[in-house]
């Protein structure tokens, strides 16, 4: 329930040749606070609740609580959500022995790239591919709870 | 999944010598948003979230998502929570055809003693016990999340 990510931007879309699959994602928040975020998401034919908690010091990891719902009452739920609703696609793409998810983000977020990889550890090495930008793990603009409220297109 | 209650002040103990059930409830809320509550609960052994939109132009219907949930959860959860925790007693009062749910407030808001009814329609007619005092179902500062934030001892 400890969720360890680190995040990066996307620097080129040559990850589009090595994608093994992808899902649209609609996801809208009923708290975008960091401190508690709640996010109602559907992705693909799949509806999700996700509860998170702060990240801590360094910024890597991060309380994650989920359950899967049933597609109709995340469209419900959806319709409580803040303004904001976020579009994106997403695609995975396996590099070594770790799978990046690669978002690429429609609507107000159109021209963002963001790519994530899941780690057990804060120590556990990964290989980084030749697309992978800047990281930018620690920079909360980048979480979707905030770019919700503050679209890229508006940086 | 639209729920609608009429809520009611409690203008003495009697309901004691009649109720069938109790439980003691603890929630707090990850979003105490009247337009959309996040609330946590853990009710005597079961753990609960519950989501809630806001009311209907009359205040008696209300879109209201709920997922029952393991204890240990619950109880993680409430460690994300805003401050203001509510700690009650909630007696069941079999009326006529219907079941009161009488809270009564300790903690922060000890004094107050509020009972509910649930109905299936808003024109349906219920039997009011003797026990029952002045409706309060329009008064957004009884809900549970305006408690919260404004405990009752300090109205």
């Amino acid at each position: 329930m400890i969720e360890i990510e680190r995040k990066f931007l996307v620097k080129s879309k040559t990850f589009l040749d090595d994608y093994t699959r992808c899902n649209r994602i609609v996801q809208g928040y009923l708290s975008s606070s960091p401190e508690r975020t709640v996010r109602v998401r559907i992705k693909g034919e799949n509806g999700y609740l996700t509860i998170k908690g702060k990240s801590n010091e360094s910024g890597l990891s991060r309380y994650e609580w989920e359950k899967e719902i049933p597609i109709t009452e995340a469209e419900q739920l959806l319709q409580l959500c803040e303004k904001g609703v976020i579009d994106k696609t997403r695609y995975e793409v396996i590099v070594g022995t770790h799978v990046y998810e690669v978002d690429v983000f429609t609507g107000e977020n159109d021209g963002l790239i963001l790519a994530e990889v899941e780690l057990n550890s804060e120590e556990e090495s990964f290989e980084k591919p030749e697309w992978l930008g800047e990281e930018v793990t620690k920079d909360n603009r980048y979480y979707n709870s905030y770019l919700s409220k503050n679209p890229f297109k508006t940086w």
